[in-house]
């Protein structure tokens, strides 16, 4: 079965440890990047010696199934870098279409999955999408504190990663295995942390899966029906609207760092834009231990924004 | 300046880390392990692609500076991997000393040090001394709870790394800094740990560095003279013997396992022993928050299961 290790570690060292086990200097690896995690994805990807090609995917937009497919075809590719949703967009990639599409076009190729702001938030089942690699932490959907990472590897990515002699020891989710299996830690693990953890699965499986998605979608569509009355726009087309991010566009008269400072007046914090969206956006995430309750607050406040121009 | 970056890890991580600035490929590297520690620091820098040579070091010894210097002598060595509390042992380096005949011995060698279980407990005075890397973790002597990893860097590791091909990204300490000085991380901090840290570290300069190593000093002879007193023999040597933690043969009459056993039904839990100590010693860390009430009582319940035998 699959391998999962839960690291002292953030989400990024998650995409660092799957790039340890699936890249291989001079290997080729297709980039899916639509935004800054996407894009760190593939940077880490490179710095591990993967010559790495990328797809073209506009912010806001995801990748289409048919066009990695094509792309992947007689590529010789060894992995494929997907990013579920990308936190800077707020953009929902399909994995299971994509992934489905690159396992038959080529069925070699190692899927790996960013999916560090969406599990626990949307569905993504790791097995049954014949996915290699699912990368993701604590502080997210899963409503942690920060400071865990967790790697799923499958068989195949572990069988791989062993004929591979890129340099992973504090990653080696083999190495991880075989002490779990000893119920042991291949060092020290933050059990304050996996404590919080513990518990927080406790409540998502008391919930349901099901459930604890539909309640994102109600989140997402909740808020983005909130800011469409007050004519902002969000960067993430309703096709492949995360139901655990927003990125918004505050639309005209408003300027996203006096959006985001007026929110901080009020005692609400919310991020700001990366990369190209800097200065563009402001981001909300509506995940883990949101409720609907904080995003009223949060649209009362932007109604109060909004007419103050 | 040194740049000292605070990352989501644990202590390992840290080793890696300084492995991934200061090896390369090929390059030689002189490792004095003498236990598990020292010999993972080997093994990760084995991993990056290093040739790694060992000086045979005893458990419960350290290395000596003359020794050290003579093998650095002409050796092109890149690196020099020191530990200094080997945990496994309890054996304490002097690193002022070795530090000082290796940068004679061979200027141009990085000189990396675990620092793990000493930093907070034991002087390590790193710019002083000129070490190039120190690498320590949140819950040891400086008593905050585990999953932060500290990696301090010299400003010759920083420019010999730019240099290096070395694949990090998640450890890269230049970009810790670049994002540092912008008041930034590079991704998602463990905030909850950080704060604790920051209760950590103000606790410990009220105290003074000084007065805090006087103290894990006394926790270290008041155990070491409990202990003889009943007939238990420490591994490391009066000579090398570290503040913070001491590994103990339990004598004749008793096994390890037994002990450790037997304190465990009182509510005390100690370590065991790791490599060839396995099932040899049991392991008391004195060191962060243990006070001498705790080693009273620790020695107490010793005296109790040494008498029953």
């Amino acid at each position: 079965g699959y391998e999962v290790g839960v690291y002292p570690s953030s989400g990024t060292g998650m995409l660092e440890a799957a790039g340890a086990h699936a890249v291989d200097p001079g290997g080729r690896v297709l980039s899916c990047a639509g935004g800054e995690f996407g894009g760190r994805f593939a940077a880490i990807a490179e710095r591990f010696g993967a010559q790495v090609d990328r797809l073209h995917v506009e912010p806001g937009q995801v990748p289409d199934p048919e066009t990695v497919a094509e792309r992947l075809r007689g590529g010789g590719y060894r992995a494929l870098l997907l990013t579920h949703c990308e936190t800077s967009t707020g953009a929902l990639t399909d994995v299971r279409a994509v992934a489905a599409a690159a396992r038959q076009a080529s069925p070699d190729t190692l899927i790996l999955v960013d999916a560090v702001s969406s599990l626990g938030g949307a569905p993504l089942l790791a097995a049954a999408w014949d996915i290699d690699a699912v990368a993701s932490a604590s502080q997210k959907a899963l409503a942690v504190p920060p400071g865990l990472g967790i790697l799923a590897g499958s068989p195949r990515l572990l069988e791989r990663a062993a004929a591979s002699r890129s340099p992973r020891v504090y990653w080696d989710l083999a190495a991880y295995g075989r002490n779990r299996r000893q119920r042991r830690a291949p060092y020290t693990p933050a059990v304050n942390l996996l404590y919080a953890m513990d518990v927080a699965l406790e409540r998502l499986e008391n919930e349901g899966f099901e459930a604890a998605w539909a309640r994102h979608r109600a989140l997402r569509d909740q808020f983005r029906s909130g800011i469409a009355r007050l004519g902002m726009e969000p960067v993430a087309a309703d096709a492949c609207a995360s139901p655990t991010v927003t990125a918004v566009r505050p639309g005209p008269g408003l300027e996203a760092g006096g959006v985001i400072a007026a929110l901080a007046e009020r005692g609400i914090l919310v991020a700001g834009g990366m990369g190209p969206l800097s200065g563009q956006v402001f981001r909300v995430g509506h995940m883990g231990a949101v409720e609907p309750r904080h995003l009223d607050r949060l649209l009362a406040a932007l109604a109060e924004i909004a007419a103050r121009g």
